[in-house]
C-alpha cells in the first residue's frame, strides 16, 4: 500500500519560455516573453529556464536570448535559478555574459537520437561537456538526459544506460541530473523504476524529471515519479512544447496542471495559482489560446474554488 | 515506498457511447453508433455503458436507445457486460425490455447537485432506487455516487456523507459502487483515501472509479486509485464527455490513453490497443476530429511502436 504524500514539498522548475517557445513558429515579440517570465516569477516559481543561446539560424525563436536574459536578470532580486539552454562553450559563453550562472546541457541516450538532435556522436558530446565544464568553472551545469524513457528511433532504450551516462555526468560534475521524456513515452512503472535507481546514485546532487504529456499520461507519470521521491519536476506553462514526429500532440505537462495537483495534495510548492494564472492568461491572449494545459481552460474563479457560478 | 503494481489486471469499463455521446450536440446516426460500439466490443472490452433509458425530451442524443441495445445484443455471444444509465422505473422498464440485464442509477452525494440535475431530494432518489431494486429483483443494478470528489454547487463533500451513501446502496443491494469524479476536481490522495474507505466497507461488492479529467490529472487519479486497490475505471473514447460548468473542458478520462498507461505498466486489460484504435478513427472522422484523448492524436503505429518513421 502507498503512501500517496512522501514529501510535503516540491520545486517545479518552469520550461515554458525554452521548451514551450522554441515549438512556436512566429516570433514572439521580446516584450512578451519577457511580460509572461516575470508574471510567473512574481507568482513564486524560483526556478525557469529563460531560454536557449543557440545560433539564432537553428533555432530564430531564440535570437533574443540575451535581451530577455537581461531585462529578467534587471528586475530580479539576485539571479539565482535563472537556467539557460546552451548547446556548446560558444553557447556558455554568450550566457555567461548575459549574466547567467546556471546552464542545462543536453544529451541523449539514445546514440541515433543524439546524432539526429546535435549531429555528434554521444562520445562527442560528453567530451565536449567535459571540456566546458572545466573551461567554465563559474557555471553549473545540469544534465539533460534526452529519451531516457525511449526513442522515437531506436524504441526501448537501456536502463543499464541511462545509469552509465548518469554516472559519467556526475563524474564530470554536473550539479544536476534532468531525466528527460523527450518523446513522452514513459509509463509510471518506468518512472518509478528508473527515478529510485537514479536517485539512489546521485546521493546530494538532485534529480529532475522532465515529462512530456504526448501520450496523456504526464501527470500520472510525475505523481509516479514524485511517489518514487522525486522532488523536483519541469513542467511549461499552458503545456507549451511539442513533439517534434507527432504534429498536434501535447508538448511538456502543463505547469498549471501540475500546480493545481500539488496544491490539492496538500504538497507545498511555494507558487501562487492566482497569480501563475495572470502569465496563463497572456500567453492565451498573445501566443497560443488553445492550450493543452487543463487549467487554463476553466476561469480562475473556479480553478481556485471549484464552484461553478452558472450551470452544474 | 510505492509498490507501483498492486494488481495484474484491471478491467476497464467503456462508457463513451453513454456519457460520451450524450455531451455531443448533433444526433449521431444510430448506424455510427453502432458501428462504433461494435468496434469497441470487438477490441476486447467486456463491459460497457451502451446508452441511456431516458425521455428522449431530456436528452435527445438517446432517443435511439433501445434500437442501439437491440442492434449490439443481436449481435453480441451473450448479454453480460451491457449496461444502461436509468433515472427511474420507466428506464428499467424500457431498458429490460431491449433486453438489457445491468442498469447504472445515480444518485449525487450532494444534495443541491441532486436537486439540480434530477430536480429531487437525495432521500427521494434514494427512495425510488430502493423501490426499483425491489420491484425487479432481474436487474443488476449499479449506484453511480455522483460528486463524490466535490461538487460545482456545494464545494467540498464531506467523505463521511460519502460512506453512508455507499453504505445504504450496499444495504439496498446494488451490484456494485462508481465513485463518480462529476466535475473533475479529484485529487491523488482523496481518490486514494476514498477508494481505500470504501473498498474496505464494499467486501466482495466491486467498487469502481469514473474519474473526469478536467483539471488534466484524470490519469494521475486513476493511477491513484489503481493503488488504492481500485480495479475497475469507467472511462470513453476519445475521451468524449465533458462538463456542463465549463465549455471546453476535457471531459471522461479517455479509455486510449488509460489503455496505453496500463499496457506500458504490464497490467493487463483484455483490450487490444490497435483493434481500439479502430473505434477512435470512426470517432475522429464521424464525430469529433480534435479529441481530449491524447493517443489519438498519434498514427496507430506510432501508437504501438513509440518509433516515428519520420522527423524525430
Amino acid at each position: 500500500m502507498t503512501d500517496m504524500c512522501v514529501n510535503d514539498k516540491v520545486d517545479l522548475i518552469e520550461v515554458g519560455p525554452r521548451d514551450g517557445f522554441q515549438n512556436i513558429k512566429k516570433f514572439i515579440p521580446t516584450d512578451i516573453k519577457i511580460d509572461i517570465i516575470k508574471k510567473i516569477i512574481a507568482s513564486g516559481v524560483k526556478e525557469i529556464e529563460l531560454t536557449s543561446f543557440v545560433h539564432p539560424k537553428a533555432i530564430p525563436q531564440m535570437a533574443d536570448a540575451a535581451d530577455v536574459v537581461k531585462a529578467v536578470l534587471a528586475d530580479a532580486e539576485d539571479d539565482n535559478g535563472f537556467i539557460a539552454l546552451i548547446p556548446n562553450k560558444k553557447g556558455a559563453e554568450n550566457a555567461l555574459k548575459a549574466g547567467i550562472r546556471t546552464v542545462s546541457c543536453v544529451i541523449s541516450v539514445s546514440e541515433s537520437h543524439n546524432r539526429a538532435n546535435v549531429s555528434r556522436t554521444r562520445e562527442e558530446s560528453k567530451k565536449e561537456l567535459k571540456d566546458l565544464i572545466k573551461s567554465y568553472p563559474e557555471l553549473n551545469v545540469r544534465l539533460d538526459l534526452a529519451t531516457t524513457f525511449g526513442c522515437s528511433i531506436e524504441g526501448a532504450i537501456s536502463e543499464d544506460e541511462v545509469m552509465r551516462m548518469a554516472a559519467e555526468g556526475l563524474e564530470m560534475g554536473v550539479c544536476e541530473l534532468v531525466l528527460c521524456d523527450t518523446i513522452g513515452i514513459a509509463d509510471p512503472k518506468q518512472v518509478c523504476r528508473i527515478s529510485r535507481r537514479v536517485l539512489d546514485m546521485a546521493g546530494d546532487i538532485p534529480v529532475a524529471l522532465h515529462l512530456h504529456d504526448t501520450r496523456g499520461i504526464g501527470t500520472a507519470n510525475v505523481l509516479a515519479g514524485y511517489q518514487a521521491g522525486i522532488t523536483r519536476f519541469e513542467a511549461s506553462i499552458g503545456g507549451l512544447g511539442g513533439c517534434p514526429f507527432a504534429p498536434g500532440a501535447a508538448g511538456n505537462t502543463a505547469m498549471e496542471d501540475l500546480l493545481n495537483m500539488f496544491d490539492s495534495m496538500g504538497v507545498k510548492t511555494g507558487i501562487d495559482f492566482g497569480d501563475y494564472y495572470e502569465a496563463i492568461e497572456i500567453v492565451k491572449s498573445n501566443i497560443k489560446e488553445d492550450l493543452t494545459g487543463h487549467m487554463g481552460h476553466l476561469s480562475k474563479e473556479l480553478c481556485l474554488t471549484g464552484i461553478a457560478s452558472e450551470a452544474v
